[in-house]
């Protein structure tokens, strides 16, 4: 494409011919885009650059039509991003405390989930957030909750969508790390996620040498609370699994409802040992020319529990493998060469399977996997006596998309698209039967290079009955020469790719600042009902009135022995009461009420050299407890801009000696 | 502005004219622009939406022309946003622990860091970063260092913009929270911080009744190495202030080098006690018409320090109150009303003063200070016996602006730009000779809306000799209806603000998804020299070769009776070694290098209920230090999606009970 420069001439005079034709009426509007043709002259900006900005502007104080959620990796947090402008609009913090958002820095609601999401156990203050996955209904993201998992450390947090705050982190038992979760059943009754590395089933330690005999995987499938959106261990319940890495996963839809998936590699059960004379574990692990898609009957499953034959294993409710196998439960499939991606198609029909060393996406059909379940079409079992049902019973189709495929997604017109890393491409193809059928089923149709080293790709609406089509984003791994270098370490680039024509096309580059996007989903903006401002006292924890919530003019300060309890308030520009008088040792207890009404005025209270650091929102009523262990005159203050008067809303807290 | 459809029509035909004139030579690009303006009438977008949109789009895989340093305010972050499509580039962590980053999470590197900036008091794990400085060579940015104050903890931090990560976190003696600060003189002699709210000067406590007599600020000038950008507290010095807010600070330039400015507020020295009968000090501070422009001779100061008088209190050389009205080190100038924003034109005569409380600037001129001192024309001292210089002896112009005046920056063409936040609007206005004279100086010229209670602004090299003009940004507070609601926590808005026409005209919303960005820099992208990937070995902390370094090929483990060292590497796909064995209570050491050589190839490292997680870039070398205190199996792996084969890079840490 050349430069815009010579077009922008032409277009000038074009400009002045419409302009005689149609008159005075219009050349003030014509003048403005003599303006636009001159600025995308001074910039150098081709025909198609101005076409693609005009797809991804929106204009100053105009709404993006979507919301895309994405995992933020190994920052721990969640990314609300709008699209088609790419903008990042929230990110929320999850499993790492936040000091903005006042998140594990004293206040109760958040250090309360934090604590909670360890156990017991060592305090955990950070997560490896992977797969995001909205709240649905009939099928369909209902934008009520959004639930994520911690791949290192094999727990799940749920986000409330009214406030965009998490609610609940869960240390899934029998879990060490996982990856193949979060997805939702099609009216959320539960949220899956499976463990990625085995752990010792028996919990303590087993040697390597007892892999097979001592380790065990596990689908853990965690039963949502229809009301509050939170995880319910009691109703929930697990299968165990054989010891190999259960990779991505999810539910089925429509025709497969009932039924979930997981990829698996490893089967090999390979541990590595690169320096004790063993391949290392991408050697291992890479050996076998299949593995095995696991077929989960879940609504078998809990069939199975409402008959009692399960055990409680640290909390939950699990079904040993044996029982699954025995009760149908539990199937396998061959699926060729080290599997990544399994996505199921809006019909349910389909379940899409990518081996990243194999060109091809392989496509399995639910109606093929139920005969050949009923037809005892087995190839035999795997090691643990899981049945195999026979490959060529149960595939539909298989499309050469190209190099190192990994996931796929769909859109409202019977296509998939696929990405694809080795080759840094996004791989457009049809599906069969409704959608395409003979000759057109089954069969690449376009291909669009990305920048670079794409894992996971999104489109609008893309893992519900009814995808939207229009837009992908690409979640790129590697940026390279793509950004301007701030430093060895180097943004990500997610990719706004445009659906709308039949060939694909790049139209946004969008450098990810803060950590690793890992998946996404993305939602029409108008299913997003968030609150403005939370109605007068509420904890933010339990989403009800707080006990503690205080009237501007009817705050108190309350001494009882050692611990100094004071119900405060914060408007424009004052905390009352502003000074806080306590002695060295003193147990300290802020009840602090956010008493403004009006939306975005939320003020901060902070406590120099005390760590303290919270965000209170209108309406909101938290709780801080300290012990005032350092002596000295510190002076609190708001830390979020509120007025004219923001820098005078300070106090002190005097702790005499 | 009414949409774009007819406009868009007639561009229609008007192209069709232009393609007609110009023949089959034009007509792709023609069709180009005609999907332009298909695109923009189904988005509804004018005319003037389009000339914006190609204004500040920047096309996949081309580069932004400048690059924006924000403070992230209670996050204790940096961000780098590209200009003008205001993209966030990177998030980069200072005062709080980011894990994506792995900062605080176990490498030896930012856990040292921030350790030494908690200097053995309690731990601190986040900052409220406030003014961010770039370094300077001969008043320009040098794009070497930036420099960013904790106004929370009264720290400062040095980030090395060779790799976008912190090298230094200073804890300041004798101030403990900060506001006026950093900035840096122009050839970053210095870096000035001076502290927000007075502090016990002997230390320990003292009852706010002897707030005027034991209660103190202080104006900070650390010296800058000029090779490492190192703080050198050795070669810094302080100068004692009376108990007022000193607010904002600006340094001189050209005529006004050698000299500091700083703001103040609350001479009344008001301390609050709404519960207590007093009046807050919202109410307190605002009692008096004018407060006191602290006007400090640094060179001066230089001198007297170097001359010996000077006192050493907490590990740096103080200059005494007394001294320093005693040396001519400090005047006051009479500055109205609410003070808060202090900033000097490029040219350095000028120093522009903005009261929150009054609608005018005022303008302080060097020159005229300087006569002032000269012939001492005071209106008499503070209560502290600071001489304090006429009003009208010192300023050379006010001009009244709009209601709520905070901060102020400069152009290319002598013109200033003022935030006023409560009218939530920029107004542009004229500098006196030699940028205008007479009648055209001093000036209002041009005022513009913006969304909404706007904090500080920034031009591009705004606050250089030699500023750009070209761009403007506004750092609004308040976003309320611009964006999606995404909870009761709103997004800042940071505004883009084209100065290239007659009329200021705003172009972009950015929301800005994490923290409040406090105040900004703005530097031409090509002074940034950042490096791609790391000369193998580095150690971040010192940016010298690690004693640690390790070949590929070349690790090794040594058992030295309780501990376990192990010079390990990481590359595509593999750990080296991947297991590590180690028996209940062992100390584990690992030096890790990343082997890699090529751009972006960075490798991540966690081990599951241990919270370690580190982000080791091409070339790092990295080492943890950990007592493997808990008993089992832990997977570590890769958190940084690295190759086809990243989820197979993992190992394990065995942990014998």
């Amino acid at each position: 494409m050349k430069p815009f420069n010579l077009t922008a001439a032409v277009l000038v005079v074009a400009l002045v011919a419409g302009a005689y034709l149609f008159g005075a009426r219009s050349s003030s509007r014509m003048a403005a885009l003599g303006d636009a043709s001159t600025v995308a002259q001074a910039r150098s900006l081709t025909a198609a650059e101005v076409t693609a900005a005009a797809q991804t502007f929106v204009p100053p104080g105009k709404r993006d039509e979507y919301m895309m959620f994405a995992s933020g990796g190994h920052s721990g947090q969640v990314l609300a991003i709008g699209l088609p402008s790419m903008r990042m609009l929230k990110v929320i913090a999850v499993f790492s405390p936040e000091s903005w958002q006042g998140y594990g820095y004293g206040a109760d609601w958040g250090n309360q989930i934090l604590d909670e999401g360890h156990n017991g156990g060592p305090a955990l203050t950070w997560g490896d957030t992977h797969h995001p996955a909205l709240s649905e209904t009939g099928g369909e993201y209902d934008g009520r909750w959004l639930y994520i998992n911690d791949r290192a450390n094999g727990r799940i947090a749920m986000i409330d969508l009214r406030d965009f705050r998490v609610k609940q982190i869960l240390q899934v038992p029998n879990i060490q790390t996982s990856h193949g979760g979060v997805f939702a059943t099609p009216n959320t009754d539960y949220v899956h996620v499976s463990s990625k590395i085995p752990m010792v089933w028996d919990g303590g330690f087993a040697p390597l040498e007892q892999y097979k005999e001592r380790y065990r995987g596990a689908s853990a499938w965690l039963a949502i609370d229809k009301t509050t959106g939170r995880i319910d261990l009691a109703r929930s319940f697990q299968i165990e699994l054989p010891p190999y890495s259960q990779d991505l996963a999810d539910a089925g839809k429509l025709v497969s409802d009932g039924w979930g998936f997981i990829n698996s590699f490893n089967t090999e059960m390979a541990t590595g040992g690169n320096m004790e004379g063993k391949p290392a574990i991408e050697a291992g692990a890479s050996a076998k020319d299949f593995d095995f898609l696991h077929i989960i009957n879940w609504k078998k499953a809990e069939e199975v529990v409402k008959a009692g034959k399960f055990e409680m294993k640290n909390g939950v409710k699990v079904i040993s493998l044996k029982t699954a196998i025995a009760e149908g439960i539990l199937y396998f499939a061959p699926e060729p060469r080290s599997p990544h991606g399994v996505d199921v198609a809006p019909n349910g029909q389909y379940i899409v399977v990518a081996g990243k060393l194999d060109p091809h996406t392989t496509v399995y059909s639910i109606d093929k996997i139920k005969k050949a379940i009923a037809d005892k079409n087995f190839e035999g079992t795997d090691p643990f006596g899981v049945p195999i049902l026979k490959f060529d019973a149960v595939v539909a189709g298989r499309v050469a998309v190209g190099n190192g495929p990994l996931h796929t997604q769909f859109d409202n017109q019977g296509y998939a698209y696929t990405s694809l890393f080795v080759e840094s491409a996004v791989a457009k193809w049809s599906l069969g039967e409704p959608y395409f059928k003979g000759d057109q089923a089954f069969k690449l149709v376009d291909k669009v290079p990305v920048h670079y080293n794409i894992g996971h790709l999104a489109t609008a609406e893309g893992d519900t009955i009814r995808p939207a089509g229009k837009y992908l984003v690409a979640l790129n791994k590697w940026s390279v020469d793509r950004f301007p270098t701030v430093g060895p370490l180097h943004p990500q680039n997610l990719q706004l790719v445009d659906l709308n024509a039949s060939k694909m096309k790049v139209i946004y580059d969008m450098p990810v600042p803060n950590a690793e996007p890992h998946y996404a989903q993305i939602i029409r903006m108008d299913k997003i009902k968030a609150w403005d401002v939370y109605p007068m006292g509420t904890d933010v924890r339990t989403m009800e009135k707080s006990a503690y919530v205080t009237e501007r003019g009817k705050e108190r300060v309350e001494r009882k022995g050692n611990t100094l309890t004071v119900w405060m308030t914060a408007m424009r520009s004052s905390f009352r009461p502003d000074i806080i008088r306590v002695k060295k040792g003193d147990t300290v207890v802020l009840h602090i009420t956010n008493t403004e009404k009006q939306k975005d005025a939320t003020h901060g209270f902070a406590i120099p050299q005390y760590n303290i650091q919270m965000s209170i929102d209108p309406g909101e009523t938290v709780t801080v407890r300290f012990v005032a262990n350092k002596a000295g005159a510190f002076s609190h203050y708001c830390t979020e801009f509120c007025s004219a008067l923001h820098l005078e809303m300070q106090g002190w807290i005097l702790v005499e000696p």
